[in-house]
């Protein structure tokens, strides 16, 4: 009987989740979907691997489903929908690995216990992470779990590339540049070499360029710097969240403005951004079709802004031969591309406005020294790997 | 009979000053000195131009003399060695400018009133410069005095470079990455046909190394990106501030630390830099000799982020044709410039040991794409002749 691997990647309000079928030796898609609105107006949904719908559900307004009910609800889901598959292991996606796991590590009571102490590096999403690990753990004992981490790729960084300029007394506590959206530039360095041998074999900078971003420079398909810092909120401008800023800002919203810890975490995660330079909008697509002044300077920052990180990451790696865009603009926004490839041509990037128009793969001019790609990434399918992988190495 | 301009640079416990003789068509100087510990033990220095003591005296411990007895004793000072000399101008440092000031301006109670209301933007040093201005405005009315801001260089840079990607109702308030050191670039900019034709007219980054520290993109000898933002804690490491810092990092040692923003402020501004990561010096030359790991590791450190802003600057003006070093660290730290020099061997930087070890002026290989300058930086000098020209521009 084939068996699944079902993936989960848990929020506040929402679990997205994927279930992959383990009987091939490439692990086939076999549903995705999520429940979102958790707690105020839950909507299930579930599609093929094609995308059509295979079944979607409403629960009414102020209908509180919870992680726990929508765990239950997504666990019957799969056994009615199986097709005669067994749910044979989970794997999450868990934002914080600290400074400890450089991997991903199988569910145990002392595991959970030790993701726990790593809540205050990431208040806001590592205990919705772990929140369904707990509850299955409770459900169903006897369920493998794996938990794989968003940091874990960046811990092959040099000390000096994660480290910020504090003393030890603060260094200590694990304040250092983490960064994160480490399971997507894992899947675009598994698949490098498949794309571009020699980009694989060298410097290549990653801009994964979604609701949020951060860039990542690879050498040899292992990360050696990234934008993101200590939290998902440094670096490059996001959706709503503001990227690097002077830490003299924070003072002066605390001294001048009279604002408090939860007021500023607010302004700098939900309040800023696209969404705070345009007045506007959090979406790419949005602005690109605006024609508002600060739409245009909220595109115009947040290209510019790509462009300087990439400068800084090429430094991190000594040199640049090649660039990936991937993630939901990197993927999709021909005109984000574009722009950012025309600044970036001092690095010897190009672009070729034919190829870009149609996603690519490859966007840079047949001459261009450098070459640029696009590579849908698969987070998804980076976790079901990690959770194979992890559990075949544990049982011989 | 010739007359001299004052150059003052006041801070909360110093006044540094210089005096020059406007007689010939360049301004010679003739006195420099300073006054320290101007509320706890103060001190009186000057010498004169090839670095010969004058004078130097010394106050008891517990001695306030406070900004307005050390103005009134420089000014006693200066009658009875100015050799014939009267005082004909004073010019000042004053670190914040804001957004309207892209030039120097002749001092006159609106002014002063303005300047006041920049202070919280630059509350550790914006008050202290004022106050000599005050006192003197009010000892001698008839003194023409000039402000000359040292973020003012900056406001030629695109408004993209200046932004931070939040909301209005915040960077409305005059949040935004001013940048600082600005009178030191403007020197270099000055000079730099002299010693760079090409140079000049192209990419040049700049690196202002000393207990501050920053770097700044030229293009033209026009500011178009610097490392400083908000605050001059922004940026490249420094003696002991901190340098980049992830925001949630602030929003960590509040919530998780309990720590309040004054020591906060404390923490990134005085107990960070050099001193924080290696536990032992602020001071380059201490850290260059020590064989301690975590000496090695801050120099380490702070090489690797010269090196990263080097790129990300290089973006902002899309290409690099040379790079300056400057200050007390970039003029006088050969080991760093040359560590920095390797770093950036990507980008055609190159460095020529014996050059650079008797600190050049060009210290790159002969065969180098880029040329690399030692430059001494004088933002003094360029206060005087800021202010000889603001006044002559305004009394035709």
């Amino acid at each position: 009987m084939a068996e699944l691997i079902l993936v989960l990647n848990a929020g506040s309000s929402s679990i997205k989740y994927c279930a992959y079928d383990t009987h091939e030796d490439a692990l086939r898609l076999v549903l995705r979907g999520s429940i979102e609105g958790l707690y105020t107006s839950p909507a299930f949904r579930a599609t093929d691997a094609a995308g059509a719908e295979v079944e979607a559900r409403q629960w009414g307004a102020g209908t509180e489903l919870g992680h726990e009910g929508a765990i239950a609800f997504l666990a019957d889901f799969l056994r009615g929908h199986g097709e005669g598959h067994t749910l044979f292991a989970v794997g999450h996606r868990v934002v914080h690995g600290g400074v400890r796991f450089t991997q991903p590590a199988r569910v145990t009571d002392a595991l959970l216990a030790e993701l726990d102490t790593l809540c205050p590096l990431a208040p806001l999403h590592q205990p919705h992470n772990l929140k369904p690990i707990r509850i299955l753990a409770e459900r169903r004992p006897d369920l493998p779990q794996v938990a794989c981490f968003d940091t874990a790729f960046h811990r092959a960084q040099p000390e000096v590339a994660q480290a910020f300029a504090l003393p030890a007394e603060v260094t200590g506590r694990g304040v250092r540049r983490y960064g994160f959206h480490g399971l997507s530039y894992e899947y675009i360095a598994s698949v490098l070499p498949g794309v571009d041998a020699a980009a694989a074999a060298g410097r290549t900078v990653v801009a994964h360029l979604g609701n949020g971003s951060s860039m990542c420079a690879l050498v040899e398909r292992r990360s050696v710097a990234s934008t993101m810092g200590f939290t998902a909120v440094d670096g490059l401008p996001m959706g709503t969240r503001c990227g690097s800023l002077d830490p003299g800002v924070i003072l002066y919203l605390i001294s001048e403005l009279g604002m408090d810890a939860p007021a500023i975490e607010d302004l700098i995660y939900r309040k800023s951004g696209l969404l705070g330079v345009s007045g506007l909008s959090s979406d790419m697509r949005a602005l690109l079709a605006s024609d508002d002044a600060r739409a245009r300077f909220a595109v115009e920052l947040y290209t510019y802004r790509v462009a300087r990180e990439l400068g800084s990451l090429a430094a991190a790696a000594q040199g640049l031969d090649a660039m990936v865009f991937t993630a939901g603009i990197g993927e999709h926004a021909a005109q984000i591309r574009e722009r950012v490839c025309r600044q970036a041509a001092w690095l010897g990037v190009s672009v070729d406005p034919a190829a870009n128009a149609s996603d690519g793969p490859r966007i840079s001019a047949a001459s261009g020294r450098v070459p640029v790609w696009v590579i849908p990434t698969d987070e998804e399918l980076m976790i079901a790997r990690h959770t194979r992988e992890t559990l075949a190495a544990r049982t011989p």
